[in-house]
């Protein structure tokens, strides 16, 4: 079984920054995905916010974060995960494919979040150019026209404000009422730009080339129909967890998130997160990357106080 | 007197990001630098752990951060911002040029920090090639070679472990004994590669193009004078702070640094904190991208929450 002082698991920013802090720091470091590097940013059109870049292709930043952390030399493998065993000193990562499994001193977890799709027509099909899961990352796009929220919790009702100051006109259209904090609901309501659809059924997103509308359906005894014109959706029905097969550790949360410190540092010796899948406020580009630094630099510490 | 939603003073890494999520987010945005902007990263020569980017040259990636947030549309200002009053949702920022004063709902002070300076022959003319200020990011060019840390205290020892694992000899030469933490000033001691010299004055450093050694002399009675040849120097003597213009506010530790939460807030609403000015653990260019992104967002939201 191959030994290493860290691994990595999950590719994306945060994964690929802190394998280049970790092999900077002299620690024989794998990182493990089971695709192709980049994590979300891959089925991202357009990033406009990571410092330095401009706007540029989700895909291409991808590759080139790759590349960055090739050059520095840190090694790849492209496996699922199935689980993490926790010996102390040693901890093993246990592949799907042909039971790989690898040890190392200290595994850092960054396999971030995907988010929750609806599942209705025209979804996948805008999903990126015109259906966006983030607010902060597409809003600015949307200055001046109209967009739908789909979604009434915390985030939802958020991004539903954030966004309201940008566009003209926003509809939320949730499957219940409002359960986000009842100040935001109350400050969204507010809003002379926001209209709000409690209790409805999304049917389909409507357009070709371009996302043109929200088709709809009151889930009251009314059962109103409504198409809702719109130029982008956001999306904001909860996060798929991507953890779960560390459950065992006893670091995540109820919402399958890692729980960490300021360094990083989970309940278990060892064992760090960094990026999306850690409980936070803001998933971005950025801080992923801050993240993925500072769980490498204290994950090679921890390898280091090992060898006294 | 011009007014903004949001000033940001000081243009590094932090700055410049925290400007291109405010503008991103509606804020009529301004940042202050006395500078050009870019922060201390324009006197480093090379950048190697800012993801995507490979290796870089500092005032190169310091170009690209400004000339993206100029794209996104915030303004600049090359202004000594020299007071912050806090008139409670209006902040005052007074420049030392002809008394400028800008008005904002919300301030984020991104200052950084400025390593102290031995002040010695030969320090000036290796800066940034040759005598760094920081193990994480140029630690990993001195693989296999020779190293002088100057300092005693926390960062010092903790960086000496760190570049212990990388080089093939260090040495440590402080004014005093070590005072970091005994547990680490014992592991350092039991390192086979280092050697330690207390009670020394640093007398230059010696070499033309490269440097070649540092001599330094013993304060004790016998007053001994050294010369060790390396490839290159580490200084940790503590770091100037820059943020002495907002004591007024309250938000400054003992160390002259800015307390933040997580989210970047100070104990003065309205007041944001971002990148190396403010207390942490770790200070790169990828946590000072995630900071700034962390402040803008707050900010934009405090700014939201006064117009309501």
């Amino acid at each position: 079984m191959e030994k290493y002082d860290i691994i990595i698991v999950g590719g994306g920013p945060a994964g690929l920054t802190a394998s280049i802090y970790a092999v900077r720091a002299n620690m024989k470091t794998l990182v493990l995905d089971k695709l192709a590097p980049g994590g979300q940013i891959i089925n991202t059109n357009e990033i406009a916010n990571y410092t330095g870049f401009g706007t540029i292709n989700g895909a291409e930043l991808a590759i080139k974060m790759f590349e960055h952390s090739q050059e520095v030399g840190a090694e790849f493998d492209y496996k699922t995960v199935v689980a993490i065993e926790d010996h102390g000193n040693s901890k093993i990562v246990v592949c799907e494919e042909d039971d790989t499994r690898y040890e190392a001193s200290a595994v850092i977890i960054a396999t971030g979040t995907r988010p929750r799709r609806l599942g209705v027509p025209g979804e996948e099909a805008h999903a990126g150019a015109g259906v966006s899961w983030c607010a902060i990352c597409d809003g600015a796009q949307y200055r001046g026209k109209d967009v739908v929220v789909i979604g009434g919790g915390n985030s939802a009702v958020e991004e539903s404000i954030y966004l309201a100051g940008i566009v003209n006109r926003l509809t939320v259209v949730t499957m219940f009422d409002l359960t986000a904090d009842p100040v935001a609901c109350d400050k969204l309501r507010a809003m002379p730009n926001v209209d709000i659809y409690p209790y409805q059924d999304v049917l389909e997103f409507v357009g070709d080339a371009k996302i043109e509308g929200v088709r709809f359906k009151s889930t009251r005894e009314d059962a109103v129909e409504r198409l809702v014109k719109c130029d982008g959706v956001f999306e904001y029905i909860g996060l798929e967890p991507t953890a779960g097969f560390c459950a065992n550790l006893g670091i995540l949360n109820k919402m399958g998130c890692i729980e960490t410190d300021s360094q990083m540092r989970t309940s278990c010796p060892g064992i760090f997160g960094a990026g999306d899948i850690i409980a936070k406020q803001l998933r971005q580009v950025a801080t992923a990357c801050g993240d993925g630094a500072v769980a490498a630099h204290n994950a090679a510490s921890y390898v280091e106080s090992l060898r006294k």
